[in-house]
């Protein structure tokens, strides 16, 4: 399906609180915002939002403990709430669990499931973080073996990063370029320490901005997170468009954040602004998909 | 030679005003302010901080006007006026002029004498900008074909950018990882426009912070342009350093910038982020000279 077809894509991030370690009030708590927020096309919440992000939870990796919360993608019981409540309310849905990879290895793992109620994208994390406070690796997570995660929603192709992804520029170049993605999810569970006000807004607008992709950033609310930021492929004026193009970020307290996917925004700002077209060719080949699929756009209409 | 051989390398940016035209007087105002400020290994003028850059230098580029400024790297007056003055300062110099390429060609260049009075490097702008008011094709410009700008200052690889190369991040990849760069360059002459606050400062951080290098962004004095940047390779706190690394910035006014490369910092926050180790092999091979040299650099304490 091209863009042309669809018109803007209603996605809502989802800074729900981090219950540590519950899994049914987790899963309670984003079905309840889901309900109360309909008429959006994807819902989006936080890296690992079906167990909490927390040393609590991480610290169970370990295989002989009888607690041990990673779960299959395919037929885990949190795939299954969430296929339930896609179908119902009629939207995808992209939610975290610890995945059990096999052979002892876990991974952070981010799904999609579609309005039939399919599981669409299991995408394991890459990058692990493993610094400071943030010890992935040491309790025993291990990272996804380099599958992009891409699929489509409503005719727009849409990539997934999880947290510490954001700090790798050639991750959102394949996306963006390679895969033909107008939009990237960064489900998030960025601790709010020194650096955080700075890296967190910052890269996720740089990352946006150097590939003329949406990027919804979604982190869990609460003191220690928070600032999930929507930003559109461009910051400011765009030539041709009445409104300047602004990011929206939310503060700490639960809450949604609301983002749509304008093709005729994509459009103007690939035209005014473009990098995609500018990179030397020996640094990259020119964005195959993407583009290809801007230009089938605008000769259909 | 190693980094642990050499200490600190103090560099010094040069926020020069902007003379249309008048390549002598461009020279003498460089001169000035590097006699002024002694005892830098190196000094850094802004992106064709020889002719100015502006539209009334860039529409001489019609090979049948007289006037046409380009000259020859190896040969040319500019060349030959900065040889001379960094044997007497004993520092390199890094400059800008328009290239004559041959074949009709003219590139956008910036060039390095070292303090012997030779041209170590000349290196053609990759990324032309044409968009907005910057039309450096429309005026005739050819893009680089591609070579990276490296040359070594003291022991410490330095890579060299110009202006909107900063927006393509593969380049300051190849510099900082493939290349081993520890410090990396960026003339530029970015116009003031309702986008500058965001991007000039932003990118400048981003581009430093996700490759862990050193970022020196020079541009013109004035109302148009300013804010010339000296960035860490972190901002912020860094374990085992006793106060926190920031970015420098000027105003709109004439000045300098200094910029130090202190090679325990780039250790320090190389082994407290781990940017360059975490890199997904599926997306890029880790880093091969930077991190050796500084692993030798160790051993050799």
């Amino acid at each position: 399906m091209l863009l042309a077809a669809t018109g803007p894509l209603r996605v809502l991030g989802l800074q729900v609180e981090l219950l540590a370690g519950q899994t049914e009030a987790n899963l309670a708590r984003a079905e309840a915002l889901i309900r109360a927020n309909p008429g959006h096309r994807l819902y989006v919440l936080p890296e690992l939002s079906s167990h909490g992000y927390c040393d609590e939870v991480l610290s169970q990796l370990d295989p002989t403990r009888p607690e041990r919360p990673a779960q299959d993608a395919e037929s885990g019981s949190v795939t299954a709430f969430f296929c339930r409540l896609a179908r119902d309310v009629d939207a995808h849905i992209s939610y975290g669990f610890l995945r059990d990879a096999g052979a002892g290895r876990t991974c952070i793992c981010q799904a999609v499931v579609d309005p039939r109620g399919q599981l669409v994208l299991a995408y394991d994390k890459m990058h692990l973080c493993d610094m400071g406070d943030c010890s992935e690796i040491a309790h025993g997570c291990s990272p996804g073996e380099g599958e992009l995660g891409v699929f489509e929603c409503d005719g727009v192709r849409v990539g997934v990063t999880i947290c510490y992804d954001l700090r790798f520029p050639e991750l959102y170049r394949a996306l963006a370029w390679d895969a033909g993605c107008d939009l990237i999810l960064h489900p998030a569970a960025f601790v709010r320490d020194a650096t955080f006000p700075m890296y967190h807004q910052q890269f996720v607008a740089t990352r946006a901005v150097e590939n003329g992709v949406y990027l919804l950033s979604v982190s869990y609310a609460g003191e220690r997170f928070g600032s999930s930021v929507a930003c559109p492929p461009w910051i400011g004026d765009v030539p041709g468009l009445a409104a300047p193009l602004a990011a929206a970020s939310l503060g700490t307290a639960e809450g949604v954040l609301p983002l749509v996917v304008e093709p005729r925004h994509l459009e103007a700002v690939r035209r005014a602004y473009p990098y995609r077209r500018d990179v030397h060719p020996r640094l990259r080949a020119p964005p195959a998909q993407g583009d290809r699929r801007l230009q089938r756009e605008k000769s259909g209409r």
